[in-house]
């Protein structure tokens, strides 16, 4: 399981208005999170956008998950959209469990990294070798996290690749295959991304 | 505007532990109901599963929108997959708003359909042409309903066109390139679901 060498050069800022877009195709994302030194990640197919300004997102976090317990204490997440490199790397956090695997990230080769323009108290553990990076403030929902497993959160600071997305949209189409990110189906199957579908005189 | 004709020859009811692959992998839906006679169809990119067994969903409905009151009334509502043949359809019902455009459902070509086998008191207009059908009781949550628009449900029937989905999990290899569900980005923009990707030795 080889995760791809991280490259920061392409981690670009995503202005607040255009964060949803990352996540508005709907791909599996990557959770991570961190409380008093111990971090972890773990593979979420189920996120979605919430709103679009300020922008927010929901997503389900399983009670026997590990991350949970990062994300209540410290009521930060982030979620990293892996790309199809990644699809390893992917469904090997989302199978092992933190609490069974306490050398969980280095076994599946996850390499996590810190921006500056992170926001003051917002521990932001990203992970290298993904193509978008929504880092959520926890909007504290006791019922729906209770009852449903279900964590909504606000996004201060959002990055992407550039090879990927730029000027607020995607481009997946002029690079790499490998970077096209990923919509998990079941039973360590994927689809990438595919080609782009335009509704002429609709923009 | 054309919408495809109906084939509801392929329309095949779907195990309900198997509903959740229908949505899995992120694909923007089309929310139909229906009240005292009234239905509508509108369009919403954000939605996703919520649990396997029962299967439940979420979805994002803005209180803009008149298929928001329908779902409030009749306590219903379908999440329909459109496919690529329907990205025209797609925007066009989420442009239109039924309560500036009456004929919006007719000005885009859908066309609705029942099915027998669904449960008694379920009203379900089903979007003919789509490729996944979920029928679902709305979970009632004021809160979450009031504060972020977003709308729960328990999914109580489902179908999908047996031509890209069947034995429990999509085929859109062996399929036509106009029956792969979309996924929204903005401007009239989807990409539509890509290539598969197999991590080996994960299943």
């Amino acid at each position: 399981m080889n995760a791809p060498h991280p490259d920061l050069a392409h981690v670009t800022p995503v202005p607040l208005d255009r964060a949803y877009r990352l996540l508005n195709h709907g791909p599996t994302v990557l959770v991570s999170a961190t409380h008093q030194g111990r971090a972890n990640v773990m593979a979420a197919a189920w996120a979605m956008p919430l709103d679009f300004a300020p922008p927010k997102v929901a997503v389900v976090i399983d009670k026997s998950t590990f991350s949970r317990g990062l994300v209540e204490a410290s009521g930060r997440f982030v979620l990293n959209l892996p790309c199809a490199a990644q699809a390893g790397l992917t469904v090997g956090v989302g199978s092992d469990s933190a609490h069974t695997r306490p050398d969980k990230l280095a076994a599946h080769g996850v390499q996590l990294f810190d921006r500056p323009e992170t926001p003051a108290g917002c521990a932001a553990p990203l992970v290298a070798g993904c193509v978008g990076w929504l880092a959520c403030r926890l909007l504290p929902e006791p019922r729906t996290e209770q009852t449903y497993d279900l964590f909504l959160g606000e996004v201060e600071a959002a990055w992407a690749d550039d090879r990927v997305f730029r000027d607020g949209r995607w481009h997946f189409d002029s690079a790499p295959a490998e970077l096209r990110t990923l919509h998990y189906v079941a039973g360590g199957q994927f689809y990438a991304t595919g080609a782009s579908v335009v509704v002429p005189g609709a923009a």
